[in-house]
This record gives structure tokens, sequence and C-alpha cells, in this order.
């Protein structure tokens, strides 16, 4: 952990988009730019609504506690005036809002590529690929199979390629074919050098969190003081619901804390089977679960840098599988925002589905999660591109269509749309036109038609002779085929060859000390 | 037109939907139930920018003018004041506004069935099938084909049996097979058999607008004067953009104002082609183009049954193509709703795509526009259900999937979704469950589980196994399944057979007196 302020001009530098651009230039996409969220939110509370809700959080922490599976959380816990008895924990609102208080409205994460440096929070939406199926689907294999490493790697790439994708979560697909005990050290190696974006860590034990946090270290050519200077990456942890914490997520939790890095709890609070069947009483054990850790990383470390997810969803009532994208979803996202505003928290939502292949019900269910996580302002949006059945599939396909609406989302807030200047209102090109003309060729529509509309890169916008003459292509094969010729002309982001090898003699060492216990 | 004060009976009575749903029990729909809107409006507008584009509106009637290809139109223009030279017409913005002013915020339209009676304004959401595509596809065929009456049939028997379809738009696909002079009597009649929802009619020709008004003072076993007290069917008519009216058009327009029928007034200004390449613009022109026609039908008739339409969207630059359910069409149906709002109209809306097929590029681009058409907190939500291809295509599938987006709408507007009181909150339940159980089979949950969530029809939520096990169904091949049952099982709401003679008999003696003129 030497001191290399030199060494970090070989983090990668600028990213060089126009230059990637050339050698991958398979479709033409959208910028890097951060959707800047410009909409007011939906607000279907009330201000006793929200009041409701809060209290609701409250007693729940105050009067039924939080089971937390970790020692040292409790010892933490009980220090700060907590009542710890066995593994329950509970905790007074006057300190779990003093605690909340602490934490920054936003905060920054800073990857390899300083140009890739986000923001989390003011209105910044930012968009993270797939992560954790332990399956994959394409339209080639036609079929569900176990991830590999290929097809993590594979999803990688697509994360980086893809403007519109922000950060990179966890596994975008689980890759079975390496041994759980360092499948963390070979992902990460992927992660760091497929990419430049900022990294997602699973808080799965001691040494995964900190192998992963020393090598986001390593790529970004950081002191230990650097690394800790600001957050770097992330974790995303679940509380087990109801009402528990288990120890591997609160052992990375605390770990990620006292080194100043991201941290977003995400309960998994299923209406009807992990959490009541009604939505704000959903919301407000979320919530509970949520505020306790974030209150626990601020005792740790004043200002930790935290948000609280939702994950709040609904069953079906017929098979108990989880649905995604309802309008009870929507409802609950949006409940969320105003409940994270609330409390001054940014606010992690998703992009979900529940359907099995990349066809229509994969897309309006991902469209409904995708809108209310811009209704509700939630600033850091996962699986937002790559997600099918419930999570338990990731998709190439699916992930190339969810970042035409995510490209479109992008779009849609940029102000210029609604500019009404006296060169938007256009009297005088309408004058110019009269009655008789059009607008194609006109000095004002010349001017500003490269700009003017989104242009899409796997919608297909032709009449339908044309499509047909085209070979009559559903949007999955297209998708399909815009993946194959990604991978093929797939060009990594920029690495210093002496931090490729650090990073590289790193995993070497690590796996002969034999990576990380397993359970198995 | 004799008085039958005593014949209102035979219109239809009750729905009757239980029993209905007995007989077409083939998938579980939510009951009728008009959504009303308990969002806030989407405003990307600022008061500066609803001034900028109200005057460029306003610039637009009292600088360039109108022209209105209808000689009657223009003569009554004349007489209000308006300056006419040739076929130009203009404004002042006094006129317009004063006009306008006259015009009712919210109006009914009430069928023969009176329980399928709607309300235009009032944040009311009214959804309404895909209307006027020439074309045809659906799974069985795999291919697009000119319309035929038994299509049109087909697609009438959808907007009757889905309870999320709230009115009948124009014909869901044009039945090729019927001769265009007689087209409009016999789908007329299939309309108001098949269906008891409120009915729309094209103006296209003054015997067309007069015989189908007539079918429909018919169906309700109304008197002239009973059908002229409150509006019983809408028409909806398109400028020729840009900024003109044609013959027809206007005909039709003041043919239904005079006898107090809905007006509904859609200029198809596509930003870059027919208006524009700038949003604020095309809309300026948009509301310039529906004014004047909203002024000229109150002159005629103070308070008669307004909306104003927006078909605002962009072309492909690259072929010019419209496009539909992008960035820019989302921004303009604010922008129009703002406006709306401003005017003091109710505002139509659509469910649109470019997509030729039903699949994910369709769902994504329609959920676009229908989501827009919330947030810009639109009445009449025309084609909302089947349409493809820019309007080119209707498809059975596509109309199945649309239904769904549909009721989750519906559902979503439901404000017991985000009720805190505290039973919702649910503390005694979360505390009961504690930390170790579930909620599925507690009490709390046993009371809610069969109405707690949203049901679909057509979604898959089962896990991969499942599906696959069940034949890999993808959601396209599921409507389509969906809809040869509805169509097999279909019963046609309850006619009395005096008015089902009289409908016959009106058919038949216009068929013999040769119809409409045809211009070919």
């Amino acid at each position: 952990m030497s001191d290399t302020s030199g060494r970090r001009r070989r983090g990668g530098g600028r990213a060089g988009n126009a230059t990637r651009r050339g050698s991958l230039g398979v479709i033409e996409q959208m910028p890097w730019r951060v959707p800047v969220n410009q909409d007011k939110p939906v607000e279907p509370l009330t201000e006793d609504g929200v009041q409701a809700i809060h209290e609701g959080a409250m007693r729940i922490l105050e009067e039924i506690g939080i089971e937390f599976y970790n020692d040292e959380a409790r010892g933490i816990l009980q220090e700060a005036g907590c009542t710890v008895r066995g593994d329950n924990v509970r905790m007074g609102r006057d300190f779990v809002m003093e605690m909340v208080a602490k934490a920054p409205s936003s905060w920054t994460l800073t990857p390899r590529n300083p140009d890739r440096k986000i923001t989390v929070g003011d209105n910044h939406m930012l968009f993270g690929n797939v992560s954790s199926p332990p399956n994959y689907w394409d339209m080639r294999l036609g079929r569900k199979v176990p991830g590999t490493r290929e097809m993590c790697a594979n999803l990688f790439k697509l994360s980086q390629y893809f403007n519109c994708i922000h950060f990179v979560g966890g596994y975008p697909v689980e890759p079975q074919d390496i041994h759980a005990s360092v499948r963390h050290l070979d992902v990460m190696y992927d992660k760091l050098t497929l990419t430049d974006k900022v990294a997602h860590t699973y808080s799965l034990g001691a040494e995964r969190v900190e192998d992963t946090m020393e090598m986001v270290r390593i790529s970004g050519g950081w002191s230990e003081e650097e690394f800790q200077a600001s957050p770097k990456l992330y974790t995303n942890i679940n509380s087990t619901s109801p009402l528990k914490h288990d120890e591997p997520m609160m052992d990375g939790w605390m770990r990620m804390a006292r080194r100043n890095q991201g941290l977003v709890v995400t309960p998994f609070t299923l209406a009807g089977a992990m959490a009541p069947v009604t939505m704000s009483g959903a919301v407000a054990q979320s919530l509970a679960e949520g505020l306790c850790a974030v209150a626990l990383a601020q005792y740790i470390r004043p200002g930790a840098a935290c948000a609280i997810g939702t994950f709040t969803s609904n069953v079906d009532m017929k098979s108990g599988a989880p649905a995604f994208g309802t309008p009870e979803y929507m409802r609950a996202t949006q409940m969320t925002g105003q409940m994270a505003r609330f409390y001054g928290l940014p606010m992690r939502a998703s992009g979900v589905c529940a359907a099995n292949v990349p066809d229509g019900q994969a897309m309006w269910e991902t469209s409904n999660s995708l809108w209310s996580a811009v209704q509700s302002g939630a600033h850091m949006i996962y699986h937002a591109a790559g997600w099918l059945e419930g999570g338990l599939i990731a998709s190439p396909e699916k992930f190339i269509m969810d970042c035409e609406v995510l490209q479109m989302i992008q779009r849609y807030m940029e102000p210029e749309l609604w500019a009404t200047g006296p060169d938007e209102i256009a009297l005088e090109a309408i004058r110019d036109v009269g009655n008789e003309g059009h607008f194609f060729g006109i000095q004002h529509t010349q001017d500003r038609y490269a700009t003017a509309f989104y242009q899409p890169f796997v919608s297909d916008w032709r009449n339908y002779e044309a499509w047909e003459e085209a070979g009559s292509v559903w949007t999955p094969e297209r998708a399909h085929h815009i993946f194959e010729r990604i991978i093929e002309s797939f060009e990594a982001p920029p690495l210093d060859e002496a931090i490729r090898e650090e990073l590289e003699a790193f995993v070497a060492r690590r796996k002969e000390e034999g990576g990380a216990p397993t359970d198995f």
C-alpha cells in the first residue's frame, strides 16, 4: 500500500469515447452523460402518510427490533445505547434519526478512470447492469444454462460498451465454472480490466470484501489514504426479511464503512411473503431494515456514504412467485422515494421483470419499473439492463433492449426538448412554410435535424415492407446480432500494464493462499 | 324521430358484467371502472414556457392563418369577425380565447347502455381501441393483409370484451372488403350490435356523419331531442398539417356541433415534416390548428363538447418515417397537457408505437406513450389497444397485450395501494410474524390476499421451468390463444330486437339509396 501519487495516471485516463467509438462503431449510441432527473417526483403519500410510514418504521425498530446475526455489530450498537437481547436489537428513534442525519444526501464514487466518476444523489440517475443471476439465456442457446466466466465477461463488455451504463453492479451472471473460493478474484479481475466504470463488491465474508477492495485500490493506483479519501467502490447488502441482518452482509457493511466506501442497503420485502400484504406496511418494514443499517454505519463512521434501496414488490398470490413492474411495485417505489427524501438519503431502485424471455411482457414490466424509478427520484437504478425471470436469468438481448429504453430516459431528461425560445417556437419557419409546404428541406430543420431527435439503435422504425424485405427480424434477434458484433469487436479500456500485472499478481497470490473460505 | 321515452329500456340496460363473465370467462379481468388519474401531471414547461407556446399559437392564428377548405366554415368565421382571404382565415386572440372559454372543461358521452356512460375530463382516463389501420396482422397469418369486415368485427368483440376499453374508436381495421359507399353503414351496424360502449364516427362527408348519428340515435331508442340533450357519440378530426382544415372534416365537425355531439380535434404535427423540428414549435402549431376548430364549434354552439388532441411526434430523420413513443413524443404530450389545462379543455392522447410486430419494441414504445398520457393528464387515450406500424396495422395480439398494460394503469390509480391507516402499516402483523416467520399464512394476509395485488391475464409470472414445461410460449402466442378463445365464446351485449330491426332497416334503406358518394 505504498504512496503512489505518480501512479495515478496508470489508472486509465480519459475514456477516449471518440476513439473507442471508431473501433467499436457497431452502433451509434448516445455519449456518456449522466441524466439529471428534471421531473418532480410522483408522490402518492400525503404528509400524514409519510408520517404514518415513518412512525411504523420507528415503532418496528423500537418495539420489535431487528436481529443482527453479527456479534461485532451487536456490540457496537449496544455501546451506542441500543437495547440488545440475544440477537435482537431495538433502537430508539432519537438515535436512529440522529445517526441518519449524519449521512450525506449525496456522495461520489470514483473508479480507476476519473472521467467515469459518478455522483449518487443530486437528482442524478445512474444505471447499472443486471447483477447476480445464477443463469444465462441467449437467443442462440435458446435455453437457460448456468452462468460461466465467459458469459460474465461478455456482459461486462456490454456494461463497458454502453455509455448509458454508469456503474458495474455485481456479477452480471454468476460464473459457476469458477470455484466459489476464488470466484471473487477472477471476476473482479475481469471487471477491472474489461471496464473502467465504478465497481460493486459483494459483502460475502471478510476475505472477499477485503480482497476486492484491495483490487480496486490497485486498479486506481491509489495509496490507502487516497483510497479512503472518497468512495471508490460500493457494496449492496440485503437484509433477510423479515427483520434480520445476517453475518457476512453486516461484516462487509462495517468493513466498507471503515474504509469509507459506498454503502447501499436494500431489503427484499415481498409483500405477502416476507412483509405485510399491504404496500405501506411493506415499505415501513423495508425502511426499518434499511435505516438500522444506515444508523450502524453512521455510528462507525459519521458521514459514511449510504443509500437506501427499495426492492418492495408483491408476490403472485397464486404461485407465491415474485412479481415485478406491477402497479404495486410502482407505487411502493414512489412511496420509498418520498421516504428517502424525508430521511435525506439517496435512493436505489431497479429495472426488473418476471418474464422469462425478452418479449413484450419483459419490456412492459421493465418499462413500468424504470419509469417508477424516474417517478420516485431514484439515484441508482440496479439491474437496469439484462434482467429476466425475476433475477434468475441474465440475457444479453434483454441487456441491449433495455439500453434502448435507458438511452430514451437519458434523452427524455435533456431540457432542450422543452425549450421555448423564439428559435424553438419557430414562428418564422412556420410562416415560411405556410399552408402548402413541408418542413423537411427548410433551413430551420437543416440546422437541427442531425441532433433534434433520439436516434435508436435496436428499434426498427422502418415500415412493414422494408422490415420484411430486411428479413422480418423481431427485436430480440436484432439485439442478439448487435450483441455478437459488440463482443467480436470489443476493445478493453486502456489500463497501465504495471497495474494489470499488479492485479494479476494479487489474484495469483490470493489463489495460492486458498482464496476465501466457502460454506460447502 | 318519434318521441319514444318508453323505448329507452330497449337500449340495453345494465351491462350485466357478472353474467357476461360467466359465459365469457376466458380470462379473469378487472371490472368496468374508469380510472381517475391520481398523479400530479409532469409539467416540463415553466409559466413563461406556457406563455411562449400560447403566444406562438396565437400569432400563427393572427398573422399566418389557417386554410379552411370549407365554404360554410369560412362564411361562419367571417360572420364572427375573422379575416378571410381566399381559403385563409386569420382570427384574433380575443375571439379565440372568448370562444375557447365557452367550452366545458368536462362533458359526458352516453352510449345505448347507460351504464357505459363516460365523462371526458375531471381527471378520468378513458381508453379506446386502435382506430383506422388499413391492414391487419395476427400470429396465425404471420403477415400483413388488408382488413376485412370479419377482422374489424373481431376487434369490436375485443373492444367490448375488455372492461379496460371505455369507448370504441373508429374502424379498428378498415374493412376493405366493403365498398366505401356503404362501409360506414355496415361497420356502424357491427359496432352498435357487437358493443354497447360509446361510439366514434368519422367526419368523412355529410351522408356518413348523418347516417351514423342517426344509427346511434336509433341504438339508444332516443328521440332527436333526447339525442341532442347530451353527446351520445363523438368524432375526431385531423387537420391537414401544416395549417389546413379540409372540407369533409369541417363539415362533420359542424354537423356534430349542431347536434351537440362530442368533438375532438387532433392535428398530426410530425416535427420535422408537417411541423417545426423543434417540439415547442410543433406543439404551438398543433394548438393553433386545434383551437381554431374549437373556436368555430363554440361559435356555432356555445358550450359544445370539445377536446383537443395531440399527435405531435417526430420523424426518423434517416427515413422520414414517423416515430412514436420517443422521448420527444413524451415531452410533447406533457407540454400539450399543460396547454390543455391552460385553455381549460379536455385532452386526447394515444397509445402508439412504430414497431411492426407485437414484440419488445412494440411494448416499450407503447409503454412510453401510455405513461406519457398518464403524465400529461390526458382524458381520452386513443389507439390504446391493438396498434402497430405507426397505425398502419391492427393486431389482436397487440390488443390483448396492451390491455394488460391498461389494466395495470387502472390498478395503479386505485388509492388503496398507498393507504396508510393502521391496518395497512400493519404493525401488529409485523410484530406477530417477528423475525422468524413469514406473512403467507397469517390472518392479515388471508383477509386481503384475494384482492391485494394486480392479477395478470396474459403475463406469465411462473418460473422458467414451469413456463418451459407449459410449452415455452412467448407473450404474443399467449395473446393469440386468448384472442381465439374470446372470439369463440363471445356473446354480444343485449340489444332489444326491435332496435336491431330498426338498425337493419335503416342500413338496408340507405344501401338502396346508394349510401355515401365516393371519390373513386
